[in-house]
Formats: structure tokens, sequence, C-alpha cells
């Protein structure tokens, strides 16, 4: 089984130090594990979240989808912050009560421009998923000596 | 051309009341124009919602595209707050620069049990799109005496 | 662990009654596998279904995930032929050589109204897949009599 | 308005001698209109893709919305045949009666590596669309002097 290429801890500091604005303490969000072609990512409940009839909000979810796959991207392929997503798809199964999220993302291609992967959305403690989404990132290419190369 | 069900003074005062989390004074979200089958909603510029590169974060705008389509929705059948997502789906095509948002809601569908909506968004002003969605809401099914009953 | 509604029998048997267009000896299909929430089903390989390099053409990988997933929701929920496709998404991931395919059906909510799965396409005997698709189908309303009420 | 980069007549002689498979003299497509940024295209109808109830299949509306947006990709940027599709997702939005269909899309990007458009498919004639597509297409890089790169 291939190591991912950054830890942990790699990441949180990376990430808190590019995208303060999204990454911070107190963003909630805590990386729980990561592997090659994987990551699984949990929010912290948060009140301004919750929408009527006590359930959390759409867009809350989609971030968490769009987080955790650019971290399993992150711990693949290593430190690529200008991948982008260019689509996010997610379907909305059940309504999450007030609680913490858990997402898990598995990479299903992992290629020199695009990487996809699909992401379960789960209450945390729960086994059935809230939302599934799937997501494509590009990625930028690098030149022989490692530059990125504008593209797109 | 058949008329809104809902006029954009209605449907300020009815989401602030329900939804004061995500429809508020400080929420930047501004009802432009509402019809039958359509809305078209702005999001002023916020400079939390920024990300390194002066572009605005996808969560952003697919909160944007989700609003959009509710609201569209909304206007087209009349209140019907128990309507949710059920899927969405963003295609992010070029990097807005900080500023307003404009999005333009479309829907395709609307039937009695699924309305389905596609979603253009720009920046204020300018012409090329920077995301597209396609959204599917629920419609909770009413009663002959007009309760909702629960479904799915 | 629950058991499936239809054995793989019961289904032949049904689908070639009831769709003898898209299910036939001539077809290709073969239900290998079903089980409470998913089902596996093979596509032989036919050389129409050829495009220029010796890929198999994008829409023969559709048409094997649309039929994998509704093998699926039948086996789940039972014989309810008049469930029809709401949405289909697939994402393309490398080209399959020329051979049989293999999908793989997991229902990730089967609800009242709505059953959505994610199918995962292989070439038969390969890890990787070569397309990742998600889908909705829409489940028609029953009355108490178990007559399907029209909807939507 | 910028023209096409290819005609009708073009189109049609370079598409049934490279996918001599898909486009043909029995395939029933008909290019009816090009444009910078799009194109419009005809299926005739064709017993063979008729499902119970008299509508039309699926996979064959997917099949025109696929064949509708390479063709758009190949009028507005030229004659790239390797482009490929990476997603295409379809919401059904009506049963389409027995009878002819076209498709036309408008294409929402064309960057160096990714297209997306948006595709409309009605029964000939009628107004109300009976799906929706939209599609990413891979562009394969050209090295300076115009060979195709091997990516992805």
């Amino acid at each position: 089984m291939q190591q991912p290429r950054l830890s942990i801890a790699e990441l949180d500091r990376l990430l808190c130090a590019e995208f303060p604005q999204a990454f911070n303490t107190q963003s909630g969000l805590r990386i729980k594990e990561v592997w090659h072609g994987g990551a699984r990512v949990e929010r912290a409940f948060d009140g301004a979240s919750l929408r009527p009839g006590g359930t959390i909000s759409g867009p809350t979810i989609m971030m968490l989808a769009d987080v955790t796959i650019y971290i399993a991207i992150l711990a693949t392929i290593g430190w690529v912050p200008l991948a982008v997503t260019t689509n996010l798809s997610v379907n909305f199964l059940r309504k999450p009560g007030p609680g913490a999220l858990v997402a898990e993302c598995r990479l299903v291609k992992v290629g020199k421009r695009l990487a996809v992967g699909e992401i379960a959305i789960r209450s945390v403690g729960q086994e059935d998923m809230v939302a599934h989404a799937v997501s494509t990132y590009s990625i930028p290419s690098r030149s022989a000596d490692g530059d990125i190369i504008p593209s797109n």
C-alpha cells in the first residue's frame, strides 16, 4: 500500500498558512485520516449552519465535500494548491440532524490533468449517508522543472 | 405570459421571516427579478468569501445557485418552504474576480413532485459565466386541503 | 442481511417479457448477482459498440449503468417497472479496451419517491474503473391497494 | 459574430469517414445548424429506440446529447477528433412520444483543456424539453507544430 505524500500534520500546517479564511482554528474542520487515494474529514457542529427543522444547510455539506476531495488529492499527489474544482455534483439523501458531519472521499481517478472522487457524507456515528457527492478537480500542468504552467 | 405567484416584496418578507440565518440584512442577497419560471438574484461582494488569487470561493457560488433556484420555484408555484434540494451539480468555468455575483435561474421543468432548473452565474456586468449549475428540488405533496404530506 | 425481493431468475423472466427491445438473448446483458441494495451486471463485448482507437462507446457504458441501477432497484423494492430515470451523471475515467464490461451498483438511498445509486463500471477482470456513474430514479406512488398513481 | 471553423458539409464528411459506426446513412443523425459556440442536431425516429408506453429510451437521448456537444465543439475549435467526453449529466424531464428528436447545444466554456456545454433536447416541433444535459469534454493538448500530445 502506497503512503500518502503529505501527512495530516503537514496538511494542517500548509492549509492554515495558505487558506486562512477556510482553514483556521474557528473553521471546525479536522482531518481525521489520509491515505493514498482518499481522506476523511470532520466538521464540528456550528449553530450558524442550522436551518429550520433543525437540519444543516446544503452549502455547509457541499463545502465539506469540496474540502475533503481537495485534501484527498493533496495527500495523494502532493502539494498542488492551485488544483481547482471544475465540477461538484451533490445528491442530498437525508436531512442531517444538528451535530458534527464526517466526509470520506475515495478518488476513482488520479490522472495528469484531472482527478475524480466520490464523497460520502454522514452524521458522525451514523451509518446512512446524508449526502453523496462526486467531484472533478483540474490539476495544473507542471513543467519538467516543477513549475506550474498556466492552463485552461 | 403568466404572472409570478409571489412578488419580490412578498418573497423578501417571507424568506427573512422563515430563514433568518440565510436571509437577513447582512446576507448580501438581493432578489432583482422574478417571473413565472425563473429568477435573478445578486450577491454583494464580501471579503470573507475571497480565496487566494483574489477569487470567490466555490461554496459561495453554490449557495447563490441554490438560493436562486429556490426563489424561482417559490415565485412559480407559490410558497412551499419545505421544497428541498435533492441534487445540485455545478461546473466552475472561470475564476470570478472580487465583486458582486448575479445568478439567473430558468426552470426547465416544474412537475408535481420535482422541479429542475439551470442557473447561470456571472460577475455583475460581465457576459461570460463564471459557473453553470443544474439543480433538482423535491416538492412536498399536498393533501386536498393544502396540508403537506411527508414524503420520501 | 435482507434478501432481495426478486431473484436473478425472476428478474430475467420479467425483464425479457416487459422490455424485449432491451433485454433479449441478443442484448448481451447478464445479471451476475443481486442483493438488497445492489446488483452486478455484465455486458458481453459487441463489435458494434467499438469506436476508433479500439475503445467502447460512451452510450454503451451509459446504457449499462442505467440498466444496472434499474435492476438493483427492482431487486431491492420489488417489481416496479414504471420506475424511471430522472438523472444520470457519468464520469468517463479511462478508455476501456475491447472486451466485456461489468457494472456494480450500490444504492445509497431507497426512499418512497426517489432511489439513488452509484455505479462502478470496469472491464471484466480489471481493477481500475473505466467509468463512475450516479443516478436517480423516480418511483411511482402506489395507492393503498397497490395501484400506481400517476405522478409528476 | 464569429464563423464556425467547420461547415455542416465538412463535418458530415469528416464524421462519416472517421466514425462510420456512429455516423452513417442509417444512423438517422442530421446536423441542422452549426455556429461558433453551438450546434443543432436531429435524430430521426427509429422503432428500435421505443420503450413500453411508446416512449424513446434514455440511452438514445444521451447519445444524441453527446453527439450534439461533440459537433458543437468541432464547429467551434476545428477538427479535434480525439476530444473525449469526461462527464455527461442528463436530467430526464418528460417522456418523449414516438418521433424525431432535436438537440441544441450551447457551449458555456471553451478553454484550452476543457469545453463545457448545455444541451436542450426536445421532440421536433414541441417547445417543452424532454431532457436537459450538461457535458464536459477534454480537449487534447497540441504541441507547437500541431501534433497532439497524449494526456491524462
